[in-house]
């Protein structure tokens, strides 16, 4: 553990991915909170835009200022996708460590990466030693990681979901399905017509059928798993409420396949402080890791068939932003794993 | 009756009120809707904006052209304030009858509307001649209107509440207090980051204490009602859901008042089709209006004191805008009240 | 068309489906509602328990009675599975024709019905004549019927979204997928702990994953499309709203299949009323059928994929449910298809 | 401080307050949860009712034990009134701290009380010796006490909202009132059919208008700081959302006074550590405080007129009922008052 605090910087404060690090950070007991960059509200006290802050925090927005954020041991970038791949390579070499939130360091290739965001990749080689940031799949790269990737939103859950099937080659890889639910704070804090409460709320849909960002980064990780290419529909939808993930996984056993699925997945997940799995015949309900750094799954053998569901749940904004980006911190620095993330969902 | 269906137009119709007037219209059996304009969505077909309207609707949005309205025989104005006081003067020259659910006719001191809104009135002269869509206290004036403003939300929920107290000059016309709580249809569908449903879902808050451009407009009404000044309090809030509002007044009954208060609004309203007084001890809940043109009321005396309760509710979209400039229509050109107003409240 | 009105009796009124079916029969022109059943509320009037509909009803509940449900044309049940299937003999005995919305007469098999109800069949001679009350299947059928079962309200979406694959042959029978989502009223209006607000709100959960109800049902429909056995995964899930179902549909092109699934769609449902199907590329919320008898549906051909994704959206219970019901009793009275069927959907 | 953990039971686990109490004492620092309690759930573990639990707490509800709970330091009651007034003085009687989430200790007047809760009062001797839970009216008093009655939710908003008006005489006590909205957990974890997501979602409403229970401890309360009888209306509603309460707070000042009500309220909670006096014109969300123990106020002087609105907010769950129990307990054990109460806001 680090004798003093670790000194923690935060680009891009104001959205939902940056008030949930505020939120955590502020009751961490290792970590001092040196700044929160943000242009367009600079000047501007952070609890004048986030009032549930008031009496745990003095801070006013900066411009970014490289100088500043140099001096930081790790920073955090909250930002839109394109802003890390711009400021990460100064940081890197001033010795900070980086853990973006945003999509700038998950896919390892960058024509790819172009293809989905439109752009070009601002620094191509640091995709190479980018970590991705999912701790059950890769944690000693995460422990000695500069640069850590932290997985979006849907991909944790269905990676997390499916991990030990894929990897015990239960399934076959083609086949699988991920139909993923996500609460309206995933679309970010952005005045968009379609996420008004008059518009989203008492309603339901699908969106992005054809092809959504999260789908080749879930594609790269499951494949990873697999250890070749898995074929896989992500078909993500909007519920009318604030938090929370609910992946529903549907997946063929293979025909030899006798393993006993709730094994399986309570003895992979067995020293895994943030996976739950639920007894047999479980069905997680996304508001059990209200605000809690969690993900909850329960698998099922459906009777007279082949196929197996995997019900998988997160917090989008902690297991599957936040919280999750401050667990690569602590194993980052070697502090434990649990420090600042030991809250329990709001319920009801 | 009028033997031709009415030829409609409607300037603005991208906005929640502007939907709930298509609605509502298509189905109106003596009207033929001719045109509807947005600036902002011109050639776009409306269904593909509302796909809830798919199937009773066949028309796109166009530039607002004054040829076209002037065709009409009613025009309604759904726009933000200072549009309808820019182009009625023409279209009533044209013989055209307006019906505007914005502010700008609701007011008859131009001054004061000047200090509510900001700017200086487009034609203060058409301010004396606008009748007040309230038909419960202007029947006889709308049925010989040419200019119609339609009364703000709270202003309607409110006025039908106090009514009967004020016109029995029951209650003392200090220390009223309206307590308003509102959905957020009422805020529009303008993309802003306080109506997202992350920021208004699963929360409460008051807004405007300090004064809401609604408080004049209900000033002058009750004014009007009791013969001399009411002084009202009035604060506004918002409720986490779409439509709906519920006024709580507050008022002091005069030392000799002996009424029954249940009767006074009984027998007030009894001939009024969309005032429906509940009985004596019920506590109206808004969705029981939830897409209706109704006001329900219940009136409380409370015991060992001097006050009056009064609880009014309203669907903000629908008796608080599209559903009674609808009702106005009917009684301006002579068609039964209920015409196309028929609706049961959408329950659950 | 009848002459003069349909005499109309409710058993079971208490519930959703009775207050939805009430909504929409006091406004069908071709309808009088004679009596509304209830054991537990009898002597109370029904606006007394639902207050949204006073001013439209002046009815009381009353004790089921079999001499006043046999002097009408016909009757609807809206009660619990076990209900109709006892009363349901003398009345059609009497010559009334029933519409079931229960499960009493939905499955062909009695052992089938036994096994998924717990309970033996009580007139299992029945079930042979009872017509599915699926009119884009079996409209003629329902012409002539004097038992009607209104489908399920998962059944309803999962079939209307697969008949013009099932009924061309395009999709493999094995591997298809329907992941349902429904908002609580599917519940009822028992007072259950896991549908309070507070237990339900800002929360999703699937449920039932290891078998539910609706399976056997859907099993049944969507063999008789196929004209064999469909191997279907189903596991319905529970959305933090009031009304609507939304079912996401997977299954497997076969090799050779070249159709243009956008056509045929489109022509399949071309004079269907209240099927409609969405332009190419959409994604149709449920909110946009809330009130209304539609089935809104899009059909997505995955790129690079031999997979198919179908979302199709009702309200649960108008086209789920009451709706649909009044949408066979126009047909077996030989109603124009759409009277008192024509309300859009209460958008926002 | 003391030097080992307190031993800790909780009477009554299975409702609102008892998963609270549970959340937060998990992680309170100085807590030894030893026993929870419910006759219904007996044998069953707690985080088969609270998944969220899991991992966080390992005991099963037990039948109510007194010789268990006489080992306690402090036994929480989370119970139904009626259920303390019999266990309590036992519990006292072997040296047991007690403190009462229920109504049983909260009025002085056993008349009153018996009045308002239908039953006679089963020890009115502790009456007089409990002391009312309110840290920032009686936190000298606390620290000395056996037996606590912690606040009822309503009266904790509205109680801390008028505090600095009435001790400073401000306001005349006539006039009065108390317009409070509530999110359903306040009405606990029964099966209610009025309390369903499809009942009360998306809906609002008055309830008990002609008298609520909290009635009498609001104006007991109140006129002890106005050292005589304060005559207040209060009118309590239903909000569609779970947790929040909102007091909109309406009283007249007095004709002399001149003070700057801003700086009243900032220096009369300056040394609170839950209390949070925001800046002029601020309209506090409840969502500012989900899951926080604190009550966050603004007092708004209306301008040309001498009426003052206090709008006064807090988590119904917490400083509404366990956050506020547990600050007692902190201040009756020399705890410092904010361990194990410092979570901020969960926002979104």
């Amino acid at each position: 553990m680090t004798a003093s605090p670790l000194q923690v910087g935060i680009v891009g404060g104001t959205g939902y991915t940056g008030v949930e690090l505020l939120r955590m950070l502020v009751r961490h007991p290792q970590v001092d909170l040196r700044c929160i960059t943000s242009r367009g509200s600079e000047g501007m006290r952070v609890t004048d835009l986030f009032p549930s802050l008031r009496g745990a925090l003095d801070l006013a927005f900066q411009t970014p200022d490289p100088q500043l954020l140099a001096a930081c041991d790790v920073v955090f970038f909250a930002t839109p996708h394109g802003v890390a791949m711009e400021m990460a390579p100064l940081l890197l070499a001033h010795g900070v460590r980086v853990i973006d939130l945003s999509a700038d360091f998950r896919l390892r290739d960058p024509q790819e990466w172009a293809r989905w965001y439109g752009m070009t990749h601002g620094c191509p080689e640091l995709l190479r030693e980018a970590v991705y940031g999912l701790p059950e799949m890769r944690r000693h790269e995460i422990e000695a990681a500069r640069l850590v990737a932290a997985p979006g939103c849907y991909p944790t859950a269905v990676q997390l979901g499916l991990l030990p099937l894929l990897k015990s080659r239960c399934i076959t890889t083609a086949n699988v399905i991920a139909d993923c639910k996500s609460g309206v704070s995933g679309a970010g804090r952005g005045a968009k017509v379609e996420m008004l409460l008059a518009e989203a709320a008492d309603s339901f849909k699908a969106y992005a059928a054809g092809g959504h960002r999260h789908l080749p980064e879930i594609r790269q990780g499951l494949s990873d798993m697999a250890g070749g290419p898995v074929d896989v529909v992500f078909v993500p939808h909007l519920l009318p409420m604030i938090r929370g993930i609910h992946a529903t996984l549907y997946a063929t056993l293979k025909e030899d396949c006798l393993q006993d699925l709730q094994w399986l997945y309570e003895s992979y997940y067995a020293d895994e402080p943030f996976v739950d799995v639920m007894p047999q015949g479980s069905h997680p309900e996304t508001r059990s890791v209200r605000g809690a750094n969690l993900c909850r799954i329960a698998v099922h053998r459906l009777p007279d068939s082949d196929k197996v569901v995997v019900l998988a749940i997160i917090d989008n904004l902690v297991k599957g932003a936040a919280g999750q980006a401050i667990q690569c911190m602590n194993i980052m620095f070697g502090i434990p794993e649990q420090t600042g993330l030991d809250k329990v969902g709001l319920v009801p």
